[in-house]
């Protein structure tokens, strides 16, 4: 599937390639402006009511076992929708993937480092019972938990349409498609880049144009294309969690192997087995990426400086100089967008009750 | 100088009973509807530039020690100020006292469940340095780190008057003060029982004002008084931070020691090693006390009904039936006041590189 999108992306990059080089338009979905519009899928339409709920499963750390944790600690929306640290650490665990960020997640065609989800759905469901992450061990668990606070149990009702007084409304399912809908609407609109896909020409500075047109020269546009820079999103010519993933490193053995310890982990293969996914890892957006330090699946690069030379030489053997470095990171800088204002939700209570006493013992 | 305390809230309240026996006014400050507006110390003044870079700072994870924890994990502004768990955990670090509530905060005279800090700007600078906490070590090291991002440095020169180019505007002092100024912003006016006390008879139920002067008769109120409901709250009277605690349990040797493990954290004494102060902890508020479960030093008590039982018997040998405990308790649900919206901040970036990746290994 890999190697039929490249073919595609190579006619549409010989096309698109064409376009620009007669200085016209950007008008091929190889290169886009972000929609000020995230997608829904089909099985889990977008309501107000929905998202406000998914706001509040968001950030509510009752979704953990020992109620400590929301999603937002590690995918920190005050900042850039992921966190600081190398890797993941929630509780006494230590993940070993950097959190990636939720801006523009709907635009995304799969989820996780190593593409293992294939909805925001799944990976939502995953992390939740995940031991390593939010740990509740099993849905049962979760919903039960939920049903004791009345106000999730009216919000899951009028969000689902299902009756109050009703069972059935919290469940997993529902669980994962409020939290999805939330996130569907992270997005970032209107980044310097984007005025200048769309005609502005000085939207962004000289030193970024180069960078763009080195970009696409050296062939960091074969992976990173469309809207995220990121692949194919899912659309009418992909479905949804259709999935798109490369190599990393594609050339193994170079300097930076050692020195950031890029080989070790081997990627998708180890959720597929299948030896044709060694190395294979989901393609990050880049959306937004001078938000998202440390770089790399384990977040041992720093600086964005250093992804982009890391970059250069291990996926196309090139090596770039100090000013081809600052004009690419000049040209990513210019994909940091309009960061929507986020109202802190108002958690529903249990009134005079903790759910947690037991279970904050049980965790230590 | 809590015996001092002690005698004048007795002629206090004889004067305050008196009145409301005649069922006229709540005009003595015994009892009193919380402020619409906090309280700043003299060298602390609001200022709007202030109170914004505090709110940064309070929801930035940068200012623990792995980039992980911000003050608003355990202190979640989204829910009841507090947190759902027992005690306070940090990373790898499990606290023995659970996390107060901040709401109304700048109407406490002491901080700390054992009144260790005298005012929130110490409080603040104590928990970012505490090892235990946020970790950060020295002084110097949290300092040095927020100089490397811009928006702090442009942020501190404008709320303190500093020079934008000079140094100094980040400081230990100015960092608590901004996060102080923030927290002491933290009221939830307009409670069902302060719409009470001023006047508005059918406020709260027939219920909650026998619990109130269930509360009241029995004696809960010669602790639990002024706008807090957790002894002086600082003012002319009063400086800030001279501190307000008593004995718990006052009568040791019920049967709610055990079972709940009252009597292990001897309190204050371990701060000052005074005799005097063996099991005597801050009076802690009541505002909002049906969002900060689970209750006590410990956190140990799940349920606010149980939590009144507790203090009936442990406080003043008193065992209430489950009528009293359902009243006591609806008075105490009188107590929620309005929560205000919070809009998430901003973090200001440091652009294209992590501060965190070498913490991030160090703390694990």
């Amino acid at each position: 599937m890999t190697n039929a999108y490249r073919q595609n992306i190579s006619i549409f990059l010989t096309a698109w390639l064409s376009l620009t080089l007669c200085g016209t338009t950007f008008a091929f979905d190889v290169i886009q402006a972000l929609p000020a519009q995230p997608l829904f899928p089909g099985d889990n339409p977008s309501t107000a009511a929905k998202i406000e709920l998914g706001k509040q499963l968001f950030f509510d750390p009752r979704l953990s076992i020992d109620g400590r944790f929301s999603c937002n600690v590690c995918h920190n929306l005050a900042a850039g929708g992921d966190d600081d640290g190398a890797v993941g650490r929630i509780s006494q665990q230590r993940l070993n993937r950097s959190a990636p960020t939720l801006w523009n997640v709907s635009h995304m065609s799969t989820y996780y480092w190593d593409a293992r989800a294939r909805s925001l759905e799944e990976q939502a469901t995953d992390h939740l019972l995940d031991p390593r992450v939010m740990a509740m061990g099993t849905a049962d668990a979760l919903v039960q938990r939920l049903n004791q606070i009345a106000g999730y149990r009216q919000a899951f009702a009028g969000a689902f349409n299902e009756n109050v007084s009703g069972k059935g409304a919290i469940s997993m399912p529902n669980i994962a498609k409020a939290i999805a809908a939330f996130e569907r609407t992270l997005v970032t609109p209107n980044s310097a880049f984007d005025r200048y896909v769309k005609g502005d020409k000085k939207a962004i500075s000289e030193s970024a144009q180069r960078g763009f047109k080195l970009f696409d020269d050296t062939g960091c546009l074969s992976c990173h294309f469309g809207v995220n820079f990121a692949g194919p999103a899912p659309g009418p010519a992909l479905n949804m969690g259709d999935g798109f993933y490369e190599l990393f490193p594609n050339h193994l053995g170079s300097r930076y192997d050692e020195k950031y310890d890029l080989a070790s982990d081997i990627g998708r293969y180890q959720v597929t087995l299948d030896e044709r996914h060694k190395y294979m890892w989901r393609v990050p957006g880049l959306r937004n990426i001078e938000l998202t330090a440390p770089y790399f699946h384990n977040g041992k690069v720093a600086s964005l400086d250093e992804a982009v030379r890391i970059m250069a030489l291990t996926q196309l053997k090139t090596e770039f100089n100090q000013q081809q470095v600052n004009d690419v990171v000049a040209f990513l800088k210019t994909l940091t967008g309009e960061i929507p204002s986020i109202t802190l939700p108002r958690l529903p209570e249990t009134e005079g009750l903790s759910l947690m006493v037991g279970n904050d013992s049980a965790a230590k």
